[in-house]
């Protein structure tokens, strides 16, 4: 078995090894003893059982985590995981997002957003060895590209063909090693309760990766499966799903330095790239992408009224937006303060050293840094278009008639060759996420939007330019902005893509259809395509390349580690990782200390009556009444809203169950603090603090303010 | 002797009493048990002894406090108390306020700013009586303030029969006492030291009333006397005055819950103001005040460019706008979120009870509360003219020319019976802010600022607008903006009042020669002065009628404290003040802790490189190196920078000397915490904390960064 090691690099110590790390189940094992000691009561070995408890009341939604909490399916998440269905079941009229839903019996649950999937990961299978099978030294980056691409679809498409599973094969440490993920796929979701955003949502934007934190992030699913209790589609006969495995709710919560820990699927770290990565990364890439989300975000408070149906529609978007604008920026502050690069610089230095001392290892990994990053320089020459193409996607309508397009023509090859997001098994989602259009999409605002970044891409030299877009708007033949918006407006006028049934038709379209389509953007559609591919298949070929230094570079770097007895763990990668550590508060600055909970008072105390620090006129009442019911904390005098944890975390893990040293669930991990972002690339012990609801607050709220009293009942709770 | 009280109100715990007050040195007998309990080591009755040690050591800046530190007359003071005098001695080419200044001798030392003095208090006689023997209850509001008034005069006049006595009579509980302050006036003043203001001012406004902090906010002047050792103009045969007391200088510091106190010259609080006026204070003036200072303050930023010869003279103007803007920002949040208004009511019910209880109560103070109340509204109603009226004094000229003809009116007059500003005694000082404008004055700024203030003017009621500016202007002639600013640079352009000499031989004319002037802001001073004397004669007329009342239920208030054993001290109004309690974090908000210190690294940790966390490289630099000398902290490990108190301090409280136990000097008092800037209306002690700069870091910086080694070597330094 590998050993395990941590992101600290040259400068880290052993001693700060305890709270770091997102660890593979079947890695467990291997540090039981720490997880004794630092206070786990359970077995380490049961938690390497995927289908045993308690990793068995563990699920995916698909980019946010959840833990089943009853044996009748009842899911708990976060708040801003089932933000996007209380969005959706919301109008004008009847805005569940402002008011909160609570179903007080299963007949009155919603249906979730189209597309809201549970998964349940069953099996996880090492297949390194049939991937790396079909490559050869010789073969150019798009062959090795597509080698891996048809080994990966072939082996999914074999585990898929039981149509309940949904399957994937994901590469850890940059393509060192392979692993088939199996997922029991739960289609019928329904939305069960969701306290008001002046709860879940409590401090928005403005509090947002910030300390001290009074949110209510959580919310609830319910699971629903045919009556032969198998996955099913959406049907008014389906019933709650019986869960083998669920979680005791511990009203007791959880003290100061106790153990803790988060079972999850964090999204991506990038704890492993190389300097030249990072530097690129911190000074050209946030900086950029930060500008372009504030762009947007500026255009939408600009041009949609609080509260109007428009505005609601992009609720959503502007979340996304915000979430991730402000997220860059403590990661470029972090940067600009810290010592990151020269960390990371020294590694390199020192893993040079190391391999040049020994020839067998110079000869296995001499060219492993330089081969990279040559790879690495030649990506960075295309970034600034490929980054400015990838925002001009928050146009709906570009979006949409690239996608139905592309759809057209992969739908003309055997399945196992098309790309994936095209396939057989991915059109049911597609089919979803066209009906979904309308809900998140304001013409004008597309259209603004798409104008507004437009205007960069006109910026970029024309070598990066694509001439079959230029062409298709007059550029470089003195157009100006009006003209542009001039024959936007007339795009926006003509298409049919902002009506559902144009779209679904259009998905069964064939590219001659296309071809001879008059929609404006359809034609944009297939004027861009042979250019865009072009695009890609160059993307495709470099990242083949890169597949012969990565998992080189990684191997590299695994054995420089083990040769010191550091443990290694893989970059997060959305599959289902373990963290543990402790309730624990740390010092954002000199002279300031962050205490492990907040209270019931500091709501009150943030309190202006205006968005977001708008809590229920109910619930401010009774905290001012002192009103705590069963849930006070005696040594806090009151109820604890939320509290801090060492765990490593990212996203992805946002609705992940904190459990006890007992696998009891104490609350809900949600966020990390302003100064901990930069952990995704660079881990600091001192600094990093995850943010999680506390159980004895969700409680609270659920029994006192929202009456939610028909999910306690149903819960397991005990203390 | 009459028992002290706090401003804790209804809601007050006696527990809570031992950081609170701002005591008058002859109360502190009264309190010498608290004072000896609390930790002091002196016997407090020798804080009663103005002349003897450490009260003679302690002396006004006017405006700010100071404090003798070496028997050469070296006084210690803040950064921004000195700063208007760094800035005066200030050009582009040699920037002390950016770089600092040191005089490494005697002679070496800058005049400081024209004006400034350094007062040693040292007599302060009880006065009521006399000022009280001259009202009748039967005068009107003009008489009784003409009669408070011309007895005060007398009384000054007499006592400054030797003229190097500034002498004033100040009144106490709202005018239920009158007291005779003495003070010996040093008028040549010299600027020794001051650090960069990117140590001096670090954190600028930003960090403006904000912990943590990490400013070094002192810097010292000299002064002067003539060679027989009494008070003189400045002359270069002057020699440096030897104080009778000078404070020690203890380089140990302080600890946490060490015992801490401040004897200065707080500038003014309102903690027995009646519900009446803190309602209309925080609901309309404070918001107001802060709309029109901000105003100005982009005005200022958006028309000239940092370090510019026209910024660096406005620099002085900008930090103080900024500073109460943030200040009334401060306060009308805590306002909002406190209890402030229902405190005070319940107060004022709960005296009416008590009042109502007793027959001869009844009669003697059962209508002061009403009366003061009817009075207060009758001067809200004219508050809006006279708050816009007061910010177009931020026009140099419109001030400067209404000044002049001012002192051309009163001079006609006996000395004894012209208004205060313009007696013999004050004609030094009015010359020095003529030579003085200048320094601060940009004509286009000033005519910017101006016709922005005008602008709203002209929004106010025709009735509440001055009929003869109205007329100067042609307002109400459908006069557009374009036709004003012509108007105004018209003015800008012909006025003489922007030289010198001018100024200085306006002071010389007459009336007459007033009304014959062709300068358009004499002739506008002219136009509109019996206008403005109408408004200044109604004020006096209501603050004669409010000395009728306020006095009355001054003493109904405390009568009401003292029958609850609670003790009484008076508001704040710039006069001597003993005020004790403990070196103390506190909590911001639920969930952060405030530690007491702050420390070196900290400045590493806010460096931008960028104004205002800029500090000196040199100082970056040796804190990387841990270059601590002998100033480390060993419980920190590093070298304390500032620190929090408990004591009761407001404006005019800076560069008070921080003394320990043994009345050692460890620190200076320069701020407040943002939440305990409310303090001035409402004490709240789990909020209410001292900002002080730690002699350590102060020495740390004159030893290792500024060298300043001769005033070092000046000062006794004990441990």
């Amino acid at each position: 078995m590998k050993k395990f090691a941590t992101l600290c690099f040259a400068l880290a110590s052993t001693a700060t090894l305890a709270d770091e790390g997102m660890w593979q189940p079947h890695q467990l094992p291997d540090i039981a003893t720490k997880l004794v000691n630092a206070g786990l009561k359970l077995n380490p070995n049961t938690l390497t059982d995927l289908t045993g408890f308690p990793m068995g009341a563990i699920v995916s939604l698909g980019g946010c985590t959840a833990s089943f909490v009853s044996d009748k399916g009842l899911v708990a998440t976060n708040h801003h995981c089932v933000y996007g269905s209380v969005q959706y079941n919301s109008t004008e009229d009847n805005n569940l997002l402002k008011n909160g839903f609570l179903a007080k019996s299963f007949k009155e649950e919603l249906p979730a957003t189209p597309g809201t999937r549970i998964y349940v990961t069953e099996e996880i299978t090492p297949v390194t060895t049939i991937i790396k099978a079909g490559l050869g030294s010789d073969m150019t980056g798009a062959e090795r590209y597509n080698s891996i691409e048809h080994s990966s679809k072939t082996l999914i498409a074999e585990c898929e063909s039981d149509n309940k599973y949904r399957c994937s094969v994901v590469n850890f440490h940059g393509g060192l090693e392979y692993y088939l993920f199996k997922q029991l796929t739960i289609r019928d979701v329904r939305l069960a309760h969701a306290p008001a955003s002046s709860v879940g949502k409590y401090g928005g934007d403005v509090d947002n990766w910030m300390w001290p934190r009074h949110t209510g992030d959580y919310g609830f699913y319910r699971a629903y499966v045919g009556k032969d209790g198998q996955p099913a589609d959406y049907s008014s006969d389906n019933v709650p799903y019986e869960p083998k495995h669920h979680l005791k709710v511990n009203k007791s919560s959880v003290d100061e330095n106790d153990y803790i820990m988060v079972l999850g699927y964090p999204g991506r770290t990038n704890r492993y790239r190389t300097a030249l990565e990072v530097e690129n990364q911190f000074t050209w890439t946030y900086p950029q992408a930060k500008a372009y989300r504030e762009e947007i975000i500026d255009l939408i408070h600009d041009n949609l009224a609080l509260g109007s149906d428009a505005r609601i529609k992009y609720e959503s978007t502007l979340a996304s937006l915000a979430n991730y604008a402000k997220n860059y920026g403590s990661m470029v502050e972090s940067y600009n303060k810290g010592t990151t690069l020269a960390r990371k610089q020294s590694l390199e230095s020192e893993l040079s050293k190391w391999i040049s001392a020994d020839t067998s290892r110079q000869h296995k990994y001499g060219d492993a840094l330089k081969g990279l990053n040559s790879l690495i320089k030649q990506d960075q020459q295309s970034q600034a278009r490929d980054l400015i193409l990838g925002y001009m996607n928050y146009s709906k309508m570009l979006n949409t008639a690239n996608r139905l397009y592309r759809l057209s023509l992969e739908s003309k090859k055997p399945n196992v060759e098309r790309k994936s997001g095209y396939q057989e098994r991915d059109i049911a989602s597609f089919e979803q996420s066209m009906k979904a259009v309308n809900r998140r999409y304001d013409a004008q605002m597309d259209q603004k939007i798409l104008l507004a970044m437009f205007k960069h891409y006109i910026q970029l030299p024309k070598a990066q330019r694509l001439a079959s877009l230029d062409e298709f708007f007059n550029v470089g033949k003195n157009i100006s902005e009006d003209q542009i918006q001039t024959k936007l407006t007339k795009m926006y006028q003509t298409t049919s893509l902002n009506e559902q049934n144009s779209r679904l038709a259009w998905m069964e379209k064939s590219p001659i259809d296309f071809a001879n389509s008059d929609d404006p953007f359809i034609q944009l559609a297939t004027a861009t395509y042979a250019e865009r591919k072009a695009i890609e298949e160059a993307n495709e070929e470099l990242s083949g390349n890169i597949q012969s230094y990565r998992p080189k570079y990684m191997e590299a770097l695994i054995a420089y580690f083990n040769s010191k007895d550091l443990p290694v763990y893989a970059d997060a990668n959305s599959t289902l990782r373990v963290t543990y550590g402790n309730v624990k508060g740390y010092s954002p600055q000199d002279g300031l200390v962050a205490t492990p909970f907040t209270t019931l008072e500091g709501i009150v105390r943030k309190d202006t009556g205006i968005t977001p620090f708008d809590a229920p006129k109910k619930q401010l009442s009774l905290i001012k009444q002192k009103q705590y019911g069963e849930y006070a904390k005696q040594e806090l005098g009151s109820v604890p809203v939320n509290f801090l944890g060492t765990l490593d975390i990212t996203g992805g893990n946002s609705g992940s169950p904190t459990l006890n040293d007992k696998a009891e669930f104490v609350g809900l991990v949600f966020d990390g603090v302003y100064e901990s972002i930069i952990g995704d690339w660079d881990y600091d012990t001192k600094l990093n603090r995850s943010i999680h609801v506390d159980i004895k607050y969700m409680l609270w709220v659920m029994e006192h303010v929202d009456g939610a009293t028909n999910l306690i009942e149903e819960m397991d709770i005990v203390e």
